[in-house]
Formats: structure tokens, C-alpha cells, sequence
């Protein structure tokens, strides 16, 4: 007899925006006269830029012409935008990241939600207090958060990092050691920035304690400040300790459309592709260009997952031995 | 210290799309002289037809006017769509399907892959072999198919059912139960199709066991006899047993531009929604158009997932008490 996942039925007691849809139901049946203005929910407020229009206009010729439409995309996405990401993302920025550490999605939220597969079901979770909530119900999901109690809004094995007025909404390092840590920066909801010199402190503690942090730098748009980093890879040490998430949804106004990426340095990439490979959008091959890189390294041949783990488990070990 | 998901390590022995890759290779690099015709991924053949093009073109240009602009689309698929697909691919066959039934999703790829996360993590799959290998190794990384055995190339702990010459490539029931059932038809790689009558007797069979059948129904517009169904709707009892899966991707020639959907009905629809609301693409908030049809039932108020959760329930203890 089939049974559904035991950790959906946890998920009730934290449903934010099922909340807030309710609330805002209420007060406008209450207040029919009244405009609402949402900060729920990051949606778009303006049309697309018209050179997006016309690149996608372009794009939708190709796929009409014989001489130029095409299948399957390329499992991290195209090469054409993964250059101009490491181009204009993080070169000019001054952090060496190459095109096949680039994992172009269907969006940040999905990616935001996935990660967390690529960990072990015992991985311990850290978050901001107030947080995006994808990051929490996407590990109860999957059975990691222990047990919701409704008067206190808490998931017994989560560690909860509060960002309040006492602290001027920036995170402390937990007492308890996580596995996972989730940033936001700058922070969904509360806008907090961190200077580059914090951020390297974080980067500092996820090496010490053998911590990935999982960078969710969707708001990296809106920084204006000059010491304020626009990626976790402008701190020395991050290639070993995070995964950054980025979306076009601020900076593009994109809302919608459904495009983002990940940045996994190499000696964390294998875990990504893998994912890539089995349950994220695209061709069930591994792609040409991936392997080629691959193939530098001491095992040859083509690339297998593997290779991949074995690379992860060396990762760690380095990790685990060496800070 | 952070590791990663203990699963993907038992990946590599399945990995079918690599080996092809890697003979195809081999093959080419000795006989570069040669065309190859590849068989192992469907890809497009042909640009995608001028009315999709055109369409695309307007949605295009709605994107960068004021006046027509928008952002997330609702959970479940722009309302035109799914109701699109219940008149033509169900009213027009005669299966009752409703709108809200419809999932449409970033293609039958990611759904097929995804759709095993609802169920519980002891849940038995059983495939047909040979089998489109994302059904297992979807499974393989949530932990359910137990060991592999490179020598035989199965997993311990998933039930195969042989479609060989023999049986005319038609699978038989187990004669373990299951607890999902894996059923793609007409079948990629062997091509089987099932008569109506068949097909109706793997609905009871799983009705009787208390199995879910997970339909990929793909290849349907490759269907051209009369008494083959063209949905698992079609054969009463299926509504109680049954998810299908279907894509754009052959009758549309849409591989690559990522649109699919998923059916569940009603009994049926509370854990997709959940994978909808957490893990799938699209906004965060429960779509007003779903929640108004659920708040038909007695219990009222805003849907939420303690109400679906509660559904399916009750249509498991319906199935196990009543046939």
C-alpha cells in the first residue's frame, strides 16, 4: 500500500505566505476602498527592457528556422551565457571562476529549494531568523528539521540565527555547529548587508567548523555601498565552503521568466552536476565541454559520477584535515 | 562537518546515457567517415511549427508592455493552457478532468523525476525492463532501491518486470506488490503500446494492491490504433491509482523549450500541490482559482496543506478499505 512522505504533513504549521494570503484576504474584505501595496512576494512592477525583448524575439526565430533551432540545451546551460556571467559577474569583480563552475537554472527558488538534496539526510540546517522560507520547508520536506512547535514557531533541529534590532539584524555564529548554513545577503526580509570584512568571517568559520555556506545572493542587485561584496567568491576561502545562488529577477526585473544560476567552485561542482544530471531541467547526457574539463584531471577519460563523489569525498577530507 | 547525500555515491552502475556517450565516442573517433543516427535521446528533427512560433512572438511582446506585462504565473499553469488541455487532450476523449487537476510543469522530465518525493521513503517502485532510466535513478537518490548489483545491473530492493520477445515486450503483473508502478506507454525504449482492455487491468491491479500508478504517457501522439488509449483516464478506476505524466515535447516538437504537464485527480491532486507549493517552479502563494475550488469541501477557509494532506488521507483509507 503506497504512503505519501511522512515530512509533508509537518509542513502546516509554517506556511508564511498561506498566512499572509489569508491576512491580506481579511483586511481587503474589510477595506474594499483601500489599495494594498504587497511586499509578500518580490513580483515584477515593470514591463521587460526592450533589449531583452528583442534578444527574445531573437531567440524564438532560431527555434522557427531550420538552420537554427536546436533541442535539448546544454545540461548547465548555454555557453554564450555562462561567458557573459563570468565575464560581467565575477571577473570584473576579481574572483576566478570559470565557465563550467556555472549552472545556469529555471530559476533561483528552485535551486534555493533543491540544494538541499545533495546533503546528507543527517545534515544540520542553519538560518537566519526572520528567512526566506523556501530554505526551512524545503528541509522538512525532506525530513532534516525535527519537530514544528506552534507557540514558539520553531523546528526542533533547526539552528535559528536571530537577526533582530539588539544585534542591527546581522547574524552571530551559531553555538551549535551546523552543516548547511543559509545566507541571504542582502537579507530577504530584512535588508541587512554584511561588509566584505563580516562576510570573510563567515567564510572563515564554515572552513573551521567543515560547514558549506549556501549563498542565496539574489538580492546582490540592490547593494550600493563600496565595501559591501557582490559575491561570496570576492572572500578568499569561499571556493571551498560555498555555493552561491543567483537570479536575474532583481537586476533584469525577470520575475517570472524563470532564470537564475548556481556557482559551485570546482572541488564542490561534482555534487551540483550530479544533481544536474538526474533530477534539474535538461539533456540526460553530460555535456561535451563539462567532460573536457574533467578530463584534465589525473583519472582521464570520461567523466563519471564516480569521479564526482570521489572528488567530493576528497574535498572533505582536505577540508576536514587541513583548517 | 557537512556530507553530502550518501545515494548518489551508488549512481555510477546506472548510468545508461554515459555508456552511450562513451561508445559513441569510440565508435565516431574510429569512423569519422560515418553518420550516426542517434536513437538514445529524443531530440527535434525540426524547427518548432510558425502558429507556436507566432504565439511565442505575442507572449513575448506582452512581456514588455505595460499594459500586458506579468510576472510569477500562477502555481498550476496559466489558467488558458489548462483549460486548453482538458477540452483537447481529455474532454475530447471523454475523461472527466478539470482544470485544477492540471499541473503544468518545466516539462514531463523534471516531473518525472520529482513526482517520487511525494511518496513515503520505503515505497517500492517497480519498472518495466528496459526502462527510461530516470524512473530509477530518481529513485536511486532518494534512498529506495537498496544495492547494486553491476554483475545482474539491478537494484536489490526494485521490483523489474521483464518486456522481452518473450512476452511481447508487455510487462506482467509482480508478483511482489508494489507500492509505485512505473508504466510508460507507448513505451520508450521498446515501443509497446497496451490496448485499452490491458491497461484497464493494471488499473484494477493497482486499485486491488493499493498501488499508485505513475503513467508516462510522452510518447501518446505516436499512438495510432483505435482501441489504445491515449490517457490512463480513459479506463474507469483510474482516478483512485493513477498520476500521468505528459509533454509538449512529440506532438508539439518542443523538446528543449521545457513545457509538460501532470494530471492528478482530485483524490489524488493534494500531494502534487504540496511538491508545487515547495519544490516546482513558480510563486509562493496557493493560487485563489485552486483554493476556491477546494473550499467547496466541508472544511472550508483557505486551503492548506494540512487539508490535502488530511485528503489523501482519506482517499488512501478509501482505497484500502473499499476494494
Amino acid at each position: 500500500m503506497f504512503q505519501i512522505n511522512e515530512n509533508y504533513q509537518k509542513l502546516p504549521g509554517s506556511y508564511l505566505f498561506s498566512a499572509i494570503a489569508k491576512k491580506v484576504a481579511a483586511y481587503s474584505e474589510k477595506n474594499p476602498d483601500k489599495p494594498l501595496i504587497r511586499l509578500g512576494i518580490g513580483d515584477v512592477t515593470q514591463p521587460i527592457a526592450p533589449a531583452i525583448i528583442e534578444a527574445m524575439h531573437k531567440a524564438v526565430d532560431e527555434m522557427g528556422q531550420a538552420e537554427t533551432f536546436h533541442g535539448y540545451a546544454p545540461d548547465l546551460g548555454y555557453a554564450f551565457l555562462r561567458k557573459a556571467i563570468v565575464e560581467n559577474d565575477y571577473k570584473a569583480r576579481g574572483c576566478e571562476i570559470s565557465e563550467d563552475e556555472i549552472f545556469v537554472s529555471d530559476g533561483a527558488k528552485s535551486d534555493s529549494a533543491n540544494i538541499q538534496e545533495l546533503f546528507s539526510a543527517d545534515s544540520k540546517i542553519a538560518v537566519c531568523d526572520p528567512v526566506y522560507p523556501v530554505y526551512v520547508d524545503s528541509n522538512v520536506m525532506a525530513g532534516r528539521t525535527g519537530t514544528y512547535n506552534p507557540d514558539t514557531e520553531r523546528w526542533s533541529n533547526v539552528i535559528y540565527m536571530p537577526c533582530t534590532a539588539e544585534n542591527h539584524f546581522v547574524p552571530e555564529f551559531p553555538e551549535e555547529t551546523p552543516d548547511l548554513i543559509y545566507l541571504c545577503l542582502p537579507n530577504n526580509p530584512t535588508g541587512t548587508t554584511l561588509t566584505k570584512a563580516q562576510l570573510k568571517e563567515w567564510v572563515d568559520y564554515a572552513n573551521r567548523v567543515g560547514a558549506v555556506i549556501i549563498y542565496d545572493g539574489a538580492y546582490e542587485a540592490y547593494i550600493s555601498q563600496e565595501d559591501v561584496a557582490h559575491s561570496i567568491y570576492e572572500c578568499d576561502g569561499a571556493k571551498t565552503c560555498a555555493i552561491e545562488l543567483k537570479s536575474f529577477s532583481k537586476n533584469a526585473g525577470f520575475t517570472g521568466v524563470r532564470l537564475g544560476y548556481t556557482v559551485v567552485l570546482l572541488v564542490m561542482s561534482g555534487i551540483r552536476e550530479v544533481l544536474g544530471a538526474g533530477t534539474f531541467n535538461g539533456a540526460e547526457v553530460f555535456p561535451a565541454e563539462y567532460a573536457a574539463g574533467m578530463m584534465a584531471l589525473p583519472v582521464g577519460g570520461f567523466l563519471t559520477l564516480g569521479v564526482l563523489i570521489a572528488l567530493m569525498q576528497w574535498a572533505q577530507t582536505k577540508v576536514k584535515g587541513g583548517k
